[in-house]
């Protein structure tokens, strides 16, 4: 079996033209002899419109409920593509998650795929149809529906690529691939060809937002080529697939940025052992995603920690915070929204020294000043001011030469 | 188990705070001992945007599709509904028309329901929950969604009611019940408090638009007791249910028009056996629904033929004449939309003589034509100058003392 499963975007599907648009390309490709599963995302914003409907209702509208409710957008899209395929001379046929059979966990709002049993997908293919798949969906074994998150429709794609053994996994969307920079930020910034998942998922979480850090996971796990490319045009676009030995010349891949981290720091804090574990310990609870962690150097017993977190949870870390109060004698806690992390990656920094120096001295050249430093194997970050971040972007691009 | 369905249409539930309104109308009914299952309709004019947002895509968009498009509709309001329930501290569980087990065959978009397999509604009724259903929709055994076509939410509450034993099925809308005559039209018309189902059958079929017919016939069948009331009031409604002796009392229940029939008449057409078969076997074989018929008395060896089909299939009607003419000499097909229909109901007709010329008298004296009668055992109707249909509909009103 020759088979491509490609997932289109909201942004992609987001009026009627737009998805009879999205129809032709499908059916471009299934002209070419293979067989499609195209993986739909609802409509443009159907999927936030559904969740101001329900905090309309009330402010926690619960999981199960809320599954049942921004699953419809999907089935929305999924309808309207196949009637447009039919429409030309094609056959279509659209199928729910349960239809497709993406087994999920039960955790509603942000449920994994445990299994994918798609025989009816296998099924409709042998007819010779084209089968249109709702994304970010699924049905639990207790027969609930299920959602997989934000960007879940890219793990759909990517899971029925890797189920039913897809020559690769086209990922449509509105820009033309990965870049090596944000293009509006960098206006050199290059389309990149290749791209090993590392990176990709390195990128994605410095800022990127290209592409689904889970789905990118899970075809580095399962060896799942994605090919991002844009739904506007026929252009090559990015391959994500195994690092390879030709990677690690290329010492620095891209440059992100991401302004939506706010920097928390505990000021006066004991130190001594088990401290950092209750702290996070708290944060953790709360659900809270911590990013960057930072202590600084003991003076006369105390010491500051400072860490970022979403913007969107700082309210919930500051809450943790003065809950601490009771089991944890510190001076105070302070927030500061005005930050942005910068970041670079490349798998080439594994084998190659400097780099870090590089970007330090890059910075300093244009005046920017470093307040928080993290690093993994293959990624550098750098929080600095906001208003400063576009700045280190560019000065960044440039320094490394990826123009 | 003392069981209470109710269904809440469209209206009921068009807004965030309508659908609060309707969680409080159910959590009284809980309150009040009952075990409750609501039946919901897709929210205001959901139904009709998704149609038009199909039509965008493709004239004919094809049934399979369109069901799984509209079937989304329901299960916005179904979830909604729920959450809101649940905010306000009761338990409640939406289900989909599939896991309702609402089993139908597989005609698309009119889908008729073939069983009902509760056994997750009864599971979840057990454990103390309302369950929201998801009205219209089904699955047929082919595991296909479908829908039940317009008004087919009544008739999925209708089927629950007598599937589970409900002691009633109550059919909440925005009128306080079935009307002696559209209140809008005979400001003295009266709300009856009981009426039989063919009464409301009839009153259906003539243009009362209440209910939906399906689902006074599948009541009828299985003896269901509906009650429709406002879900605005607290108020009682209208009682449906078999026809017992005091109903014969009344000679005419309730007066009815129609605005939306276009008489066709096929003039010059030959006298003779099977002609009148080749006529409306053709307008079947396109699926127009054909509601009254006259043929004049023969003229030496020709006659003329009317009938009158739904404005919207006038034009299938008028493709139908043409056709035959390759079949059937006749002089020409002429089509008149500015009728109405206007007609009188009761079960006091059957036992009753002389009904009918009350009727032709009460026009005759306000000088309104009659163009076309047709009478069943317990309906008359006329047709007349569709300007006329509501001073008609008046007239026959007071003629019958139902003020």
């Amino acid at each position: 079996m020759n088979l491509i499963v490609q997932k289109y975007g909201g942004t992609s599907l987001a009026t009627p033209d737009l998805i009879k648009r999205a129809a032709w390309r499908v059916i471009a490709c299934k002209k070419q002899g293979y067989d499609v599963i195209a993986v739909v995302s609802a409509m443009g914003n159907t999927t936030d419109e559904l969740i101001d409907l329900a905090r309309k209702i009330t402010p926690n509208p619960g999981g199960r409920e809320l599954d049942m409710l921004l699953s419809s957008g999907e089935r929305i899209s999924m309808a309207l593509l196949s009637m447009a395929i039919n429409s030309m001379g094609f056959n279509a046929v659209s199928l729910t998650g349960s239809q497709s059979g993406i087994i999920t966990d039960t955790v509603h709002t942000k449920a994994r795929i445990k299994e994918i049993k798609a025989q009816r997908v296998l099924e409709e293919l042998a007819k010779g149809k084209i089968v249109i798949v709702a994304g970010f969906q699924g049905v639990s074994l207790e027969r609930e529906i299920t959602t997989l998150g934000r960007g879940g429709s890219d793990t759909t794609a990517v899971a029925l690529a890797y189920a039913l053994k897809a020559n690769v996994c086209e990922i449509l969307t509105d820009v033309d691939g990965v870049y090596t920079a944000d293009p509006r930020v960098v206006p050199e910034a290059r389309k990149l060809d290749v791209i090993s998942y590392e990176e990709m998922l390195e990128l994605a979480s410095s800022g990127a937002r290209v592409l689904n850090s889970r789905s990118v996971e899970f075809a580095k796990q399962h060896g799942v080529v994605i090919h991002v490319r844009s739904s506007f045009n026929d252009n090559i676009g990015t391959i994500i697939k195994e690092e390879d030995e030709s990677m690690e010349e290329i010492l620095v891949r891209g440059v992100t940025y991401d302004t939506n981290e706010a920097k928390v720091t505990i000021r006066g804090v004991p130190d001594r052992p088990g401290i950092a574990a209750k702290i996070f310990g708290k944060l953790a609870q709360a659900n809270v995603n911590v990013d960057m962690i930072i202590q600084n150097v003991s003076d006369s017993g105390v010491t500051d920690m400072s860490f970022t977190v979403p913007d969107s949870e700082l309210k919930t870390a500051l809450e943790c915070g003065r809950q601490l109060r009771d089991e944890i004698d510190f001076k105070d806690i302070v927030a500061d929204e005005d930050i942005a992390k910068v970041s670079i990656v490349g798998t080439g920094m594994r084998t190659h020294s400097g780099v870090a120096a590089s970007m330090f001295e890059a910075l300093a050249k244009n005046n920017i000043n470093i307040e928080m430093i993290s690093t993994s194997e293959i990624k550098i970050s750098c929080v600095v001011r906001r208003s400063r971040a576009e700045e280190a972007v560019k000065a960044l691009h440039k320094a490394f030469e990826l123009g």
